[in-house]
């Protein structure tokens, strides 16, 4: 891998992008030339799906408007599959907990059976944001709490055009 | 760190390197331009160690007797100002069960507070080696077990010698 | 703190008050002045769900006729936001395993982000009632188990009535 | 227990049987003199079910057409009941990683409490196993993906003649 | 293996003998046709022990004077070379705790490999015993704690000639 | 307990106090009405200590010069014999991990065997300490690394003393 250039994909739900992730990307992006940030898009829409898969795609774009080496895209079929075609052999996730550890390394495991050539490497985020998952901001957000600091502007401005000014602490 | 070459460190003790750390060296350059195998100096030798530091550095180096974007060296002092002074921004450390993250993930959160430039990244070895680990080989050694499947070929010659015929279960 | 009452919060879903619940409440009570135990009303009722939330809350009533220390009561929207209504800066946890921790802490870390004033306190149930959970006495009252020894009799007394004498083992 | 045969069960939702539960088989038939692989009915069917509990109980009986000390059956009810009815004092149960054994210990400790004489032993599948589970296998299946290594070749003609070839890389 | 008799090893260093290895003890009497009570020699005695291997061997036997299907023994280097010098092919763990549960996890796997056909079981000691180690014991004994619930008579007793009657409480 | 004040015992080594010690003692003076900061002497002196146990106590007190309902002490022998002889029924102690709890954990439960009026209660440091430990902070000290975040001023300024102004960052 030492001619080429390094490719990465840092698949997730992203529903929606929280800060704990944009911190991951910006790591991610020093270790790769190119990172494809890869919304998953799943059969059946989770019942407390917050944004849709398009949506959630064009807010991660709106919030890395300018980072030319920052691809975000949504795939559907096997994660491996999308990252062969392409020509991405790294596959970047991040851990805040022990629980996301054995689910995560697990996957790691059986997307290594399924290609052999692509390596996962984990990830920490900040300190700060370790207690952070998309669901709790959903959760907190729809309980009217303020998660302004737990996402970056442009998805605050859209969750608060979708649930109103409660989710800016105001 | 879109220019220049990628340089990282993976630090240990490596007494002895194990085929699951040399499962880690392979991956590790698969990522990154230039790897840095670091033998970590104690100040107080491990009552129960089984090569110096550099026999420990000898060994690994033999077993990559080819491999030019590898060095293998030792380092007292701390990680961090070790990695600085070599030009590397990235850890690798390898990750095999939940004490393991734990115990790295308190580590990463720590150099990045002494150095915030420095990454770390953990990676999985191959299923395989997930129950290795170097104690386990000295201890299986001392106990006169066949290692022969755990540690790379110069390795297990070096322990031949010192410790006779059976590491190699014959 | 030193002047003033002591108020807590032991949250959550109580879907039965089992004996690791009343566990924690006797042991909270001896932390502080007043004890709340609030019922969460969710926005979904779950589907499993064998009470309704005004009939836990009687239940949990019945079981402490006598403890005039202890309310008992539901609330909806945010956890922190109901505490600081009820002047209550501390909240009360029950821990029985690993993975109980680290859901907990996550939480713990975002009410306290969410109002740095509160404070969580985990403690420990009596060893008899680390494997005890809602959910499983749920089930095993479903099933036709007998849970007369993981409830209070008043909770006894109503699964009784739903269920048949099963859950007394009769 | 020293007269009399030693019957274990081996209860799950085998949805569908893996080479990791198979490997836990056999490694059971070597400690019971007679193992029933019990396939549990669950009220509500799972959505995301691929067999019904008589498919799966047809599927491991054509995994082991001839070992006459194994037995394939599904069961209502509560498992101890089940064990008590069958003369089975124990029970067996695949140990993978540290979120299973959590959830393991709670449900053993649960069983035993039901019926004292009931022993819950937990077993390791052999180490190429410990990343697979039945819903990832139904999740690769799902998305088209090679799943030939990870299930016996019954369960795979099957998943072929549901799924279409791509289960079997082709 | 339905022919012949089930030899089970439970290795360990029991220093001394408390109520949660005895309960293991008495569940793998019902598993195991013999049971091989084998206590590791190590080849430096650890600075904190409290009784020597030949001592401990001699109290374990004093707790069972009566069960004939029970031996009690020491053993020196590799337990799966003095398993199979005994015909066991069943080694006995208790597991209380996630930290066990990695560790000894590992070593299975380890003895696995060094021993294809042997086969390492895990068990669960009751409820009241899981915060129970040896190290406890003998840290709260010198303490002049009451040990008393916490080990069988015969160790208590000989802890109580060693330390004084503050191992009893009085 | 509703009468009388509520006295807590914060027991450790505190080897230094760190600043996630400091943070613990904040948290925990909102809880109790008076706080003991219960520095353990052990028989034998950690071979890799910093400061004696005299030394510690001297330390916290000088972080806490004006906080009259804190006390600092050192005690020898059982933590439960310590708080009974001093009124207190509430031991307080800090988690950070996983690995942390299960420890903690197990102690909980000893010392509730040992004295059943005591409590414990587990409260989590602000998210910026969740990586920090004492040994961490000694190891970084002696590498000649910047240790000025870790610590409160008291404790710098004395290991600066004894170190050197490295553990400044100068």
């Amino acid at each position: 891998m030492t001619d080429g250039e390094r490719v990465a994909v840092y698949p997730g739900s992203f529903d929606p992008l929280t800060c704990g992730h944009a911190d991951i990307v910006d790591r991610a992006l020093r270790l790769a030339d190119r990172l494809i940030v890869a919304v998953a898009e799943t059969s059946t829409e989770r019942k407390d799906a917050m944004f849709t898969v398009p949506e959630r795609v064009e807010l991660i774009r709106a919030v890395y408007p300018d980072q030319d080496r920052l691809e975000v895209t949504s795939f559907s079929g096997l994660l491996v599959d999308f990252a062969r075609d392409r020509g991405a052999r790294i596959l970047v996730r991040g851990l805040r907990a022990v629980s996301d550890f054995e689910y995560e390394f697990q996957m790691a495991q059986m997307n290594r059976s399924l290609w052999p050539e692509v390596e996962t490497i984990f990830m920490a985020p900040d300190n700060q944001y370790t207690f952070l998952s998309a669901s709790l901001v959903r959760e907190v957000a729809r309980l009217e709490g303020d998660v302004s600091e737990y996402v970056p502007g442009p998805v605050l401005d859209r969750m608060a055009r979708r649930l109103g000014p409660s989710v800016r602490g105001s």
